[in-house]
């Protein structure tokens, strides 16, 4: 796995279970994967020499994350290596620009876009479908970075003073944001999980709920039809996570991610195959586990690091208040809004489920009762 | 944890949620959990040498086996260690007959027993509690090894011959095994899984039914009230597996294990809290996890090494046929009959969960359909 932070770290619980041996190319001995396995090596990921000697001896190459160049994917491809998902897939998912024009060719629901490279083509956007306009970093944002919510042709030309290029979106009136995680192997088996819906506070995700409360079994259909088509017709090999808007009128597809994601860090606990065994088992093309849900609900709630650095200390509370509670922690050092972990509580009850979920992580992360 | 072997590895997947990093003493680099924690270090846990330098800067130790020479533990207990189990607890997990005299001392029921130095002793035995007698090494049995169930003096002699500390118990005319898995923290919470009932082959344990199939309620509340009295009483920290034996007219203690057990490998994949989450926790003196039921029904069957070494091939076949089935190998080459991984299987049907978890298990270790 190239990248060593929480969700290679993740794998690494899984791959234990399956016998598989996971090696890591991490950053610094000190990221979070590599902390917890027997062959982390350190390299540069933006460097082909460094990822074709890590390549070296894997039987399968996957990501934790999408900033690995596209072209050095093909190369390790081009060097015989089983690389999934494959460059041609990734693309997808490191590209917006390339990811919405693909998603609009095989008729995936998508708000009207378009490459942006001047302060008149936002104007001109903004006409036909009004301000507010969203521009969007095509390449490199994530968690609310590299996305500008502009009001005017003004806020549009300071964003565009960056020089990073552009795409426009128009602003979704959504009620609510869901996501679908699919797995595809390479011989084209597909399996989803259960649409969940994802709370972000300033462009993060704090919460999952799993399944989405109160959403249409109708609709949910759909959703996860959309996921396993585009993972279909992209070539997606492994996870592909699919975060949608939830509008009055229906479905729009936001972002796509293709590795473990956080809207499935709930399948750890809450599913009968957890994201990570899945990626594995679909990396190395073995058969798809089951998606079910362990419990009728289930809730994860997002760790963000608070001012006081010494988490540790606050497990006295949290294990003794809720001797269900499942906490996972990735080893990171704590730095204000960080994601340093995260907690899963299952049962029946929404409500109750939530609320134990929000106690445990806002306990957590600053000592604060809520 | 002293010890690499497939209870330190199990016990790495908690660790990780945990983000407690956990450093292993292997005896070598090949050893079941030195493959998958970044900190593994090589030496003898039977040299004081090599455990001093082991538990430098370890916040807690603990235990992957009982074979840790018991004078040794002490002697890191009184270098300001903090060890658990402590010594004078282990020794009962590690010597059977200071096992009978304090559990007969604090009203345990235990089958007649007897130390035994010569052949003389056993006849002696036998005229008060009849013939077959059963002889067990004081120290080091394990998996069948070490007990010899003798039908006569004769018999009695050979065993004698080997020159092996024995001591001598009454055959108890069981109709199951049961298992109790507590935990008890340093300061004094206690927790108990709910009964097992372990299924035995050739002195092996080839399969464990969560919860023990028709037991009585009431029984099953004196089998946790033993296992958590023995804790109490023995100053037992971490987990405790209690193995009993069912007779027509209650229950009689077998063994004593003093960490993770196989009899709650089904915890993993089938409890909220995993024996090695519980482990860790009391270990580190944490409040301990719920140990309630994933499912109506786990049952656990062991992956016993058939002829075939590649046990990874046959995946494909299992992971097809049963999306559900949970598979943990550990990592080990393949020897006949040698413990190399164990599979789960969740349900509501006792059969139908039984089925499931025997057709993967010996699918997996020979290719054979049951």
């Amino acid at each position: 796995m190239i990248g060593a932070g929480q969700l290679a770290r993740m794998t690494q619980q899984a791959a234990i279970a399956l016998g598989v041996e996971l090696r890591v190319l991490a950053e610094s001995a000190g990221d979070s994967a590599a902390r917890v396995v027997a062959d982390a090596r350190l390299g540069d990921y933006r460097d082909l020499a460094d990822l074709r000697a890590f390549a070296q001896g894997c039987d399968a190459i996957t990501f934790d994350h999408e900033h690995v160049p596209t072209e050095h994917i093909a190369a390790l491809a081009a060097d015989g290596h089983a690389v999934h998902p494959g460059a041609q897939a990734l693309v997808h998912a490191q590209d917006k620009a390339v990811m919405r024009e693909r998603l609009t060719a095989i008729g995936a629901p998508c708000p009207a876009w378009r490459r942006i490279a001047a302060a008149a083509e936002v104007e001109e956007f903004a006409a036909e479908h009004g301000w507010p306009v969203v521009l969007k970093a095509v390449r490199g944002g994530y968690d609310g970075r590299g996305v500008w919510v502009c009001r005017s042709g003004e806020e549009a030309a300071e964003v565009l003073a960056s020089g990073v290029p552009l795409m426009a979106e128009a602003l979704v009136p959504f009620e609510r944001e869901l996501a679908v995680l699919v797995a595809r192997s390479p011989h084209g088996q597909g399996v989803s999980y259960p649409v969940v819906e994802t709370v972000q506070k300033d462009g993060i995700c704090v919460e999952v709920l799993a399944p989405a409360p109160g959403l249409d079994p109708e609709r949910a259909a759909v959703a996860q039809g959309i996921a396993l088509k585009i993972a279909t017709e992209l070539g997606v090999t492994g996870l592909l996570a699919v975060e949608m808007f939830e509008t009055s009128s229906g479905l729009v597809v936001n972002e796509l991610a293709m590795r473990p994601h956080n809207s499935g860090h709930w399948t750890i606990d809450g599913a009968r195959t957890s994201q990570f065994e899945q990626h594995v088992r679909a990396v190395l093309d073995l058969p798809l586990g089951s998606p079910a849900l362990a419990a009728p609900v289930v809730v994860m709630a997002n760790l963000l690091g608070g001012d006081d650095p010494d988490v540790f200390s606050r497990y006295e509370h949290v294990m003794a208040h809720d001797p269900g509670i499942k906490i996972h922690f990735y080893g990171k050092d704590v730095r204000p809004g960080r994601k340093i972990g995260h907690v899963t509580a299952l049962g029946t009850d929404l409500d109750e489920v939530r609320a134990r979920a929000r106690h445990a992580a806002a306990y957590l992360a600053d000592g604060v009762y809520t």
